[in-house]
């Protein structure tokens, strides 16, 4: 069975809303968070410690375990759930998005470069059928295609899965934008044929492009929204400033069907986080969190704590005394600060545990200001 | 209060015994496994996982948290055990062995060197005051002495602390051997009684010297027995062959006093560990079991198992099915081959889980063989 999706609330104030996502592994309350456990395990942690913080939605990406065990591999252990020893929900992407991003050294390399940079070579043909990469570990090639995207997710059986997409390159022009968006929604409805032929307990989103052309996202959603999907994910480049992005967003989401779950994919920090909740987003994955605290920067109440300075190694309070977590409840500061400073693994299990922790009740702390219709 | 040692069986075989250590911090089963912590922490573990394997006694390097964060740093942090968030038993050495086998690059590959490897020039003066060096970490210089060492162990406050002593090299003269063996004996003592002006509930080891020679092993187990320590450590080059270690501890634990525990420093491997239990070792340290861990190799009541190979990926057998850890419960062979393959430090958080949790069951099934007199 599909995905069930539940509005609890809508706030009076936004388009914020609070829900619950009913899968066969479980509930996911949302607004929620999305941790990213690429290789099918969150960097530094291991499943139990990822299952105690109360985490209820792991995205795994399919290009890295494509690669490194093999999707059949993972079907041979029973699955991703079973391979990892994960009891809760589990969404994966097609792949596309790594290829691309790969390729052309993600979009804010690519910003950063203000086109400059090309893309490395490892794709190496873009067709109707699809993409045809080189491996990022072996440098072997590898024909990526909707339909064995797909197949590759049916091996994984994550609850959620992503219908094959481009990632065109932000800078791009619009007649190369509107091919791309026409070709990625022939695959996405490629995708949606071939998972519907095998549903399983596995829900499929839609990912809406357009870049940032309203007329193309219009389209994009128009023509995805007709379409059987579970939900709609909103990928693409929606902009190179904040600003740009609460745009795009606050012109995307209202077209959307309001029905079903929506889900923003990779953003990058707490600010802008905070800014799309008001326009309806329900779930949103990002590697911000982990990756922060692997550079020793923890999450508090009262804003981001570098644990590497100096300061903060004689400090016997735990990161954030406000906090619940296995870190909090056993470590100080000093110790914390400590372990980063002798290069110990425990340092990273330590603040992943604590940032993931913060980001799970970060986003209860939203549910309930929404209820309270304070946002 | 110092430890109390029980002894509860001696075997009628051997000379191997079943015994308890009794610290403020809680009871030693011997003979026990101690693992490492060097910086407070064993590699890829935190300290709440290490507790779970049930393992009783945690060896920590004074050298290095003398260095990182200061040992007065942790002194503030109110003692090792609360700066490290540990209830269980502790004990730490006096750094000269650190200070020694860093410059000396350690009796191994002192040895495959067969003598020719100089020192690295990081111990700059040896006089009868104690050892000047250079750290490891920023090449600030630092005096080393039995009353400094004692000193940073008083901050780090272990249940069980080591006094200082010299190590010397494999390949010495034996006039050298017996001037650092009467300078060790003399640091040993000045060691001693700086520890008694403040016990506080803190044991002290002495540590038996002597080389490969009978003579001076004989002569440091008389001139220390003398001494009022809790118990004996047995340190330095106990030869180069496994039968060479069984003679030379076959010829020292017998002249130590048999109501006092005795402890091996850092034993290498396995077997070496089989060898020396019905010599009647209480407790011995490795860092084997952890290293091991972290290349892939996992213990198992079959033996050794290398996790990177390609044929385990392929398993979904736990590591050990007759073992009880969080590891073998929730984790396939395959899924860790796949966090191997794939770089992820939840490899090295199972496997070094699984290793320690290995030794702990391990010294259980020998205390009960000795309990019924098979070893």
């Amino acid at each position: 069975m599909a995905l069930q999706f539940e509005i609890i609330h809508k706030s009076s104030r936004s388009r914020a809303r609070v829900g619950r996502i009913i899968t066969s592994h479980g509930v996911i309350d949302t607004p929620g968070f999305v941790a990213v456990g690429t290789n099918g395990t969150i960097k530094a942690l291991d499943t139990a410690a990822v299952s105690g913080t109360g985490l209820q939605l792991l995205f795994c990406n399919t290009y890295h375990l494509m690669l490194q065990p093999g999707s059949k591999v993972v079907a041979e252990a029973g699955g991703l759930h079973r391979f990892m020893g994960r009891n809760l929900p589990i969404i994966t992407d097609s792949g596309g998005f790594q290829v691309f991003s790969l390729a052309y050294g993600g979009v804010t390399s690519e910003l950063k470069s203000a086109g400059a940079k090309k893309q490395d070579g490892s794709v190496l043909k873009i067709t109707e059928e699809g993409v045809l990469f080189r491996s990022y570990r072996d440098g072997n090639r590898f024909w990526l295609t909707p339909e064995s995207s797909i197949a590759a997710q049916k091996d994984l059986g994550a609850d959620i899965i992503i219908p094959f997409d481009e990632l065109p390159p932000y800078h791009i022009d619009s007649v190369a934008l509107r091919k791309s968006l026409d070709r990625t929604h022939r695959w996405e409805k490629r995708s949606l044929d071939e998972h519907l032929k095998n549903p399983n307990e596995q829900s499929i989103y839609a990912v809406v492009h357009g870049g940032v052309s309203e007329e193309l996202r219009a389209l994009s959603c128009q023509l995805l929204s007709d379409l059987p999907f579970d939900g709609y994910a909103i990928g693409g480049s929606v902009g190179k400033t904040r600003e740009e992005m609460r745009g795009m967003l606050a012109f995307t989401l209202p077209r959307l069907p309001e029905e079903k779950p929506n889900h923003l994919l990779g953003i990058g920090d707490l600010t802008s986080l905070k800014m799309t909740l008001p326009l309806g987003v329900d779930t949103f994955d990002s590697s911000y969190p982990t990756r922060a605290a692997r550079h020793g920067t923890a999450f508090t109440r009262e804003g981001p704590l570098n644990l590497i300075r100096t300061a903060v190694a004689t400090s016997w309070e735990p990161i954030d005394a406000a906090c619940s977590c296995h870190t909090c409840r056993h470590h100080s500061r000093g110790y914390i600060s400590h372990l980063f400073q002798a290069k110990e693994m425990a340092a990273l299990f330590l603040t992943t545990l604590h940032n993931i922790t913060y980001m799970v009740d970060l986003m209860a702390s939203y549910r309930d200001q929404i209820l309270r219709d304070e946002i």
